[in-house]
């Protein structure tokens, strides 16, 4: 069931996607290569559908937001691709695939995810039939859980931090690298809707804990998944010598915390006047997933 | 005369930007502090001063346009700080500093740059007192020629392209990776203040125009220019092997070259109505600087 409400949305955001970032002859068609290379490896644009679920839970039925939601696509993709650098966690495999630098070279890796980064927010602003005044404080809220103080913040705190781990600081480490832009997606989608503060609050604790869970998995997978399915190395983390929730609690506990975080968000699914299935349906997907 | 023009919008700039990106004790400090060491490198301001002006020509006296201003500032130190990277240009020095990543390494020069590109429309986004509109429609413009078709296009072209380069392809390369940005802020000017599409297209014209004299002053001095008032070493062209256009016109030439394009372009400030004297000052400024 929710693997063909995904497949729909899929195809529809791929189809989108294929259209904001068009290949074209010129002289810089290399760097527009890279940058699909990379988009259309096979994402499960979870983000993308967490926004356009919220935004049609808010009471909006029209396709105003698909161009918000593949601006959220659009920058998860480049944080992948500057993460894989060299410079970073430098993985050479993403998805069953090299990794962008892998396959590209690090300059054009480098200006693929700038790219990618860049057209987000004019793709983003671009939003058709929705007030201006609501796109502008989608963007707002975008930047905001993109940058510093959300994503780029924790990626700083997990690679070039020099801290001792505890469990808090991995919580927030997982709030900004994870949550953040999961946040994105959840918030923006409601704040294009016009959702009421009360109503926008919530939407904001439940992507908060939907995306420590979903990291909590990542970290599990990494350690105990199959590479097949995965597409990529398992025991990265240990490779890097990083410390993660696993280390802490251990296999089962870990798991343990994200289904408890998954019953949380689903109960706050459940607050909601609206039809919030298919959110439940995906937040439960992604406790149980094994890629 | 522009000396003390420039100064005054500096400052207060330097205040905004300094607002805008605020120091602030947490565990991503880092980067916030990486990201502020080239913000504050010294730049001359030269595109958010662009940008103020040709929003005070279209009748605006207001400061609404600083937060737009300094978002394309953000996004030129952002451009800088990837350039010096050592994929990229490998640069060591940079305003008589060393280069972001000499000084704080590869993976924080990187998340610095990605900070100021994300933290720049988050800004551009939060213009307060301008039509949503209006700032929806600037930020796509920004957006556009700070992308792909825009200043990232032109990087690839130079940077990453195995191209037979030609006077002709030169200029593409210089008014894609150079006047981009320009055009960005003079455009972005012009759209914030509801300029009309005759005008607009005046303004666009003036900036193209404007950025390829700029990139030929900036190729000239890079050959003959004086290390200590550059900042950098001379001579970084040759060591790259890049061709620019000093190799195929010659010193003289290319300087004349950039006098008839600054000529064109006080030419269409003289064709617009409102006053144009700070603008002709800039331009003529950036003719005979020698840094």
């Amino acid at each position: 069931m929710i693997d063909m409400t995904l497949k729909t949305y899929q195809e529809k955001l791929d189809m989108r996607l294929d259209m904001l970032l068009n290949e074209s002859e010129s002289h810089y068609k290399s760097v527009i290569d890279s940058a699909r290379y990379s988009l259309f490896a096979g994402g499960k644009r979870i983000r993308p559908v967490l926004l356009l679920e919220f935004y049609k839970l808010f009471g909006k039925n029209d396709d105003c937001a698909y161009n918000f939601a593949c601006a959220v696509e659009m920058i998860h993709t480049y944080s992948l691709i500057h993460d894989d650098l060299p410079c970073m966690d430098n993985d050479d495999m993403r998805r069953g695939k090299p990794s962008n630098h892998k396959k590209y070279g690090e300059a054009l890796a480098l200006l693929a995810g700038d790219s990618l980064l860049t057209e987000s927010f004019g793709v983003a602003s671009r939003t058709m039939g929705i007030d201006g005044e609501y796109v502008a404080k989608a963007i707002t809220y975008l930047s905001a859980n993109a940058g510093i103080s959300g994503m780029i913040g924790g990626q700083v705190i997990d690679t070039c931090g020099d801290f001792e781990i505890t469990e808090d600081l991995l919580y927030e480490i997982y709030s900004l690298k994870t949550s953040a832009l999961i946040k994105a997606a959840c918030g923006c989608g409601a704040i294009l809707a016009g959702a009421d503060d009360d109503s926008f609050s919530k939407v904001e604790t439940f992507a908060e804990k939907l995306g420590l869970a979903f990291q909590i998995i990542d970290d599990i997978l990494d350690r105990v998944g199959n590479e097949e399915k995965l597409g990529k190395p398992v025991g990265s983390d240990l490779k890097n010598q990083k410390i993660t929730i696993v280390d802490i609690l251990g296999i089962d506990e870990s798991r343990q915390r994200a289904k408890d975080l998954t019953d949380d968000a689903i109960g706050i699914l459940d607050s909601f006047e609206g039809d919030t299935t298919t959110l439940k349906e995906i937040t439960n997907y992604l406790l149980v997933r094994d890629y």
